[in-house]
């Protein structure tokens, strides 16, 4: 697919912004521009206080280490950011408060986050997570299903902790909004598989926005940002702003990352370009090609969404050809998509950055640094 | 297999004991003794209890009600007994306990339970729950999958509004309870996942029983009393004894289940009569004719064990033919393998009443006459 592909001197760029999106596989980090590197050194930091947590939550049993919590502790040692521990910390301390407060409920993050990635590998029929196997690939669907369930069930107890370390009231207002993220998690993910199952593409960018917001930014922007500030002792004026900057970046930071599933190099995106379009996935995009479509073309676009991706074993579904996934691309660039996706995306960002901005209560410090480089990956990409 | 299938005589003691445990399927309940209708009685008011408070733990999301939580009530509202919830009721009542203030927790119980039955048979592959399609058979795995997830996040709330109901202390103790026993359900079917994976039979009665006390005792028996128990206010003394209590009633049931699917007749079981055989299921008496048997019919043995049965979709291995099962069967009997699983579920109910009966702070009621009434079944099964 070439003429996707975009000038070179972008490489950089897109190198490091794809490594703020999951699935940057264990390829070495491209020299970083200046401005990034303090932002990759931040994630790296936060990112080792994340492991070495799960590290003190995930028991030790020798018994259950090889066939289960060894297992639980795959996903996160893979190459990968740890964001969402990462936006929780910056939050937490760019309000002053405490490191040592918010790790085990950062970690918890990490926690909930691998183990709806195993499940969702499960639903999905992935075959491929941070460059390795999936879990399920390994190991088999029922070892798979189950990690995730022993992952989800950890979750509880360092939550609970949290009432000796952080008082009853911060204790319990994290435990509500984890519930609430599990629940809106659950709900994003029920809205897409009913899409997949019944073969809907028909559908509005505000679908779009409402299912990826559930599923994806809620338990990856809203509730770290939140929980972070509950930690740091936030009033309710300031969990509402953090609240509204983290949907937005969110919305922003999805929509980006389906632009570079079909704009990015293969090596500086770590994953397979066009790779959405293979899988048939409910982009921004996609969806927008869809709508704008003549009903011909509708049609045959339909007809190859309903092709499973090769490799897949999904009993005698026809396969997609690269001629199909061709014509997906096609319709992409007739109706100008891509473009339509960079304008939304770049509007949630600015809106984001106007967020952060107004919040004048969070102090200079290189935490608050970190979310407006967050912020900016974003904005500059489509610059 | 004639050859395992008991007197009529005992068809309604079985019929009832079947009631008892999971998975009776529509059909109407068999006349019942005197002795036992108090016991279906008092299970199917709380039987009716908890589904009414499920009903309002579950959102009633117009949204999300057909792709979500519909499907997240259908496995309770299928013909099942509802033991956990009811065990979790008795328990606080014999105490002396409020009804209203138990009933929460226990349909969160009943919740876990459908979330676990619902991956579970994800990952055995199994067709038929309570009688009718499981839920990835008629919804898709991926689908299904999610709705366990989904219900394992709406069993949090609920245990938090504890606080104001029962108190902080109280409220705390229970979900660490529940945290422990997901934790305990995780562990358990990871053992038993490894043995499938590796093709283990060669394990002893303690494997067994370590296995089936962690994946099922522990969240149908020992949670329940436990949790009845914290909130009906008893002391650490109490407690303990409820959950020694609880853990051998537990291991009693859940042999005297394997007995019951080699010897019941289908109509009164409501399963597949040596449905655990076809399924290759590791049973204490499977596990015990395997210790028992010579070298050559072990061999046949794990290879009969190696085949998957017919009907469901695990590729290219072979299939179980009747034979094949039957061969199991004769194995069992040479063996004596079902008299020497009976003696041990007979061994563990003795010592269930003698712990129920030394539990003299628990005055006679029809709480306590409940919980008796458990453990006699179990003994008189084995008459």
């Amino acid at each position: 697919m070439p003429q996707v592909l975009e000038p070179r001197k972008r490489f950089v760029l897109r190198a490091l912004q794809a490594t703020m999106l999951e699935g940057l596989a264990g390829t070495s980090p491209p020299p970083a521009l200046e401005s990034e590197s303090a932002l990759d050194a931040y994630l790296r930091d936060c990112r080792a206080l994340t492991l070495r947590e799960l590290g003190r939550i995930v028991p030790t049993s020798q018994r259950y280490a090889s066939i289960l919590y060894d297992l639980a502790l795959e996903y996160p040692q893979r190459a990968s950011k740890a964001l969402r521990p990462a936006l929780c910390m910056a939050t937490c301390r760019a309000l002053g408060g405490p490191l040592q407060g918010v790790l085990r409920s950062a970690a918890v993050l990490e926690l909930y986050h691998s183990a709806f990635l195993i499940h969702d590998d499960v639903e999905d029929g992935s075959e491929l997570r941070r460059d390795r196997p999936t879990l399920h690939v390994t190991h088999g669907v029922p070892i798979a299903v189950n990690v995730g369930d022993a992952m989800l069930a950890l979750a509880l107890e360092p939550l609970l902790d949290n009432m000796t370390r952080l008082g009853l009231g911060k204790a319990l207002r994290i435990l509500r909004v984890v519930a609430r993220m599990a629940r809106e998690s659950a709900e994003g993910q029920a809205l897409e598989l009913d899409w997949v199952r019944t073969r809907r593409w028909d559908l509005g960018d505000a679908d779009y926005l409402r299912m990826v917001h559930k599923k994806t930014g809620w338990y990856t922007f809203v509730a770290p940002v939140v929980i972070g500030g509950i930690v740091a002792g936030a009033g309710e004026r300031e969990l509402a702003a953090l609240r509204r900057f983290a949907a937005l970046l969110g919305l922003a930071f999805q929509i980006q990352d389906d632009v570079l599933n079909l704009v990015a190099e293969r090596a500086a995106y770590g994953k397979e370009i066009a790779g959405d379009l293979w899988e048939g996935k409910h982009t921004l995009i996609l969806m927008h090609a869809f709508r704008a479509a003549r009903p011909s073309e509708r049609a045959r676009m339909a007809a190859i969404l309903e092709k499973a991706r090769p490799g897949t074993t999904r009993g005698r579904t026809p396969r997609k050809s690269a001629r199909d996934v061709d014509y997906l691309l096609r319709m992409i660039h007739r109706h100008d998509s891509i473009a339509h996706a960079r304008r939304i995306a770049r509007e949630y960002a600015r809106r984001a950055a106007t967020a952060l901005e107004r919040a004048d209560w969070l102090p200079p410090s290189v935490h608050r640094e970190f979310l407006a480089d967050l912020v900016a990956f974003v904005v500059e990409r489509d610059r």
